[in-house]
């Protein structure tokens, strides 16, 4: 223990990019010594520890335990944004508060939720899914009977495909990276396969397409491809151990990892399998992605590799030099995110972030790049790369592409287009004040 | 495509063990083939789909999307179990309801939580980390100093030495598995390695103990050997993304991986730096467990490998003969599982169920094993195995070392005696029901 206690301490805070970026590995296992020169910095921690006095809450018998815990009282901005918060009868987002958050999961209770024509509540014991169509024998599945399956774990983000839109603005808003990108977030999802369920019922080898439709008043219905059913799709039960939230899809909902929200149709109640896709509303008026010469992209499924970063980020303010964490998060509609690099200068040069933990396929990665801010003006961004070769575009080799928005845009809400994957960037001023620029 | 299905069509429902316990990689990817069997035996699902009607909340403009959102009125039973729901001034338990969750998460709501004497409402911004004692200067740390650092993300089970205490019964108590071992749950947990605070305050090289303290009424203290600090101890202060809940430590908490649920200090305000432990009641008195000759086991720290069956278990019945699947979690304080042995036959054979996604060091695995019950009785057992060797003990073994409760226990609420891993045994009658056995 004594050697490698000594080790960690030869260890040192070398620069690996301009304006403060430190080598990941100060922060892995037994190679970290942040706290040695945070010390020499003065930074982080208080100088010294006074005489410890007991503060209210140790002299007394606390709160009762509760049958299900809540946040702290303090914790009450701990909230989803919401885009039509009085219930009015059109459509209703809540975006997920990143700048609040850490690591990878999402809680349920945060997760974001888009509805177009509100929230069904639904007994489960009366809620059917039915799959049909190009099928050998018609089938009908509750809550109750996909229990019986053996079921499938596994993380997956859910990204609306309008997440970021605010990003198409010509100028770039100031306003949160709950504002911004709230539209995406990461559980751990429980199910059944849908090949399973779709082999039950001895599915047609010419059929090429599924039809899942929704049990909510506005029957959201989206054409699936075959071939995904049978990669990953899973008819989900539970969300981050409990079942769904009623936001979510409860009782279950479609689960196609890597593709778009809408995609993953909630309170599915049938799969029709078809031979050709259906051209719904949702997949011609919507969904569709209009390119800068008129051209469209349909049947745009995957949501593309993306990071962006959470802390520090629009609407905190840094206090005094010195150390400091970048983090945010990272994922692929294609696959397990590689590496991410970010900056401090604005793109001139760039560090490797270490990620947290395994990194699951289709699902968030957490990043962390230590940094030391000298006080002076500093430009962060992030760049992910994914195993399939794929990188997030920056935003010049963006906008070539996909165009920004022709009309100015004045709200977050407003959504001149979808897909965007491109960086995020954060200026930060000499008084610690961070603005959301483009670079 | 075609071929793949065909592919999946060709594999078999082989039984690998006893009481019709089949081969798991029959729910792994493309070799699934439970679909076509399930329709052969007339099981799992309804025989065909009724023309679809629509529901009375498919007709209708749904709820409010939430700031927060909440699970479902119909999910109103899914809810910890409480020893003292009154609030009386003694110790307060609320247990996770396994048999109601999926997946390996336990939701922060629904994680288990033990205290003494009620939950302090602590706030934040008055609530500071002191680290004193044998270091070269004594540091203090709130929960906005600790957000700088660079945020260290893992899964890891915490559960109370008092576990599964009902199983010391000579007789098996006819409870479920929320009242036997729902004082173990499973989160991400995100926080700064407690090694970079104690190098940044200069451990003294001879310092062989800390001493953390609580800052609740009780002022839990427990002591740690620094050599944990420096494996894998973290202050914690995001659990499943936000920060943590009040039950469970807010605005910190320590975290020590793989050991007793008590040592991971709630609240923590104090990690004192000394060179022999400090011998509090919580080690001396309470979790230190008795031998049946009298010997006891003292500073006994890791939470040994253990796994039990969630689903089915007591309290649900099973319907008519047909495919089912067995599921539940596995853990073990030392490392990661290896593997999982279930068995239908109370354990004359055995068949080695599928895990699901990374196993995690110290951390929930999901097992899962199909299981064709022909409507006979039958003996549900599962054994895990970690990768550093350690096998989940038989009961008689079990009970040859570590002894039985000597005087009756009644109910579940009895703290007999603590550390108990041996296996959990279902059985199940010829009408369904399931009975908490020995074997």
């Amino acid at each position: 223990m004594g050697n490698s206690r000594r080790r960690r301490a030869a260890s040192s805070l070398d620069d690996v990019a301009g304006n403060g970026l430190i080598n990941r590995r100060a922060l892995l296992g037994r190679g970290f010594a942040v706290a040695g020169a945070v010390g020499a910095a003065g930074a982080v921690t208080g100088a010294a520890a006074e005489p410890l006095t007991d503060a209210t809450w140790s002299l007394k018998f606390g709160q009762n335990t509760p049958p299900v815990q809540s946040p702290s009282p303090y914790e009450k901005n701990v909230v989803r944004a919401l885009s039509n918060p009085n219930g009015e009868f059109r459509n209703s987002h809540a975006r997920t508060p990143h700048h609040l958050l850490g690591g990878t999961v999402t809680p349920a209770s945060l997760h974001f939720s888009i509805n177009h024509c509100g929230i069904p509540n639904i007994n489960p014991a009366q809620h059917k899914l039915v799959i049909h169509g190009m099928v050998r024998q018609p089938l009908e599945f509750t809550l109750e009977t996909l229990s019986r399956y053996p079921l499938v774990t596994r993380m997956a983000f859910v990204e609306c495909a309008g997440n970021s839109a605010p990003m198409f603005s010509k100028v770039p808003l100031q306003t949160t990276v709950q504002m911004l990108h709230g539209l995406v977030s990461n559980s751990e999802w429980t199910g059944v396969p849908l090949a399973t369920l779709l082999d039950e019922a001895g599915i047609d080898p010419n059929a090429k397409w599924l039809v899942a439709e929704g049990a909510d008043g506005q029957m959201l219905t989206r054409s699936v491809p075959v071939k995904k059913a049978y990669d990953d799709a899973l008819i989900a039960i539970y969300q981050n151990g409990e079942h769904l939230m009623p936001g979510n899809g409860y009782p279950m909902r479609l689960l196609l990892p890597g593709f778009q929200g809408n995609m993953n149709v909630k309170f599915v109640r049938r799969i029709k399998v078809i031979n050709q896709p259906a051209y719904t509303y949702f997949e011609t008026k919507n969904y569709s992605q209009i390119l800068p010469g008129g051209k469209t992209w349909r049947f745009h499924f995957v949501m593309e590799v993306k990071s962006f970063i959470t802390h520090p980020s629009f609407g905190t303010t840094l206090g005094q030099p010195g150390l400091y964490a970048i983090s945010g998060v990272a994922y692929s509609g294609t696959g397990r995110i590689s590496k991410v690099m970010v900056s401090a200068d604005g793109g001139k040069s760039w560090g490797e972030a270490a990620l947290q933990g395994p990194t699951h396929e289709k699902a968030f990665t957490r990043f962390v790049m230590p940094w030391r801010w000298d006080g002076q003006p500093a430009v962060l961004l992030s760049r992910a790369y994914d195993d399939g070769g794929n990188v997030q575009p920056l935003r010049a080799e963006f906008v070539a592409v996909r165009g920004e928005a022709v009309k100015p845009v004045t709200t977050p809400l407003a959504f001149p287009n979808q897909h965007y994957n491109s960086v995020t960037a954060w200026a930060v001023d000499s008084k610690g004040e961070i603005k959301h620029v483009y670079v």
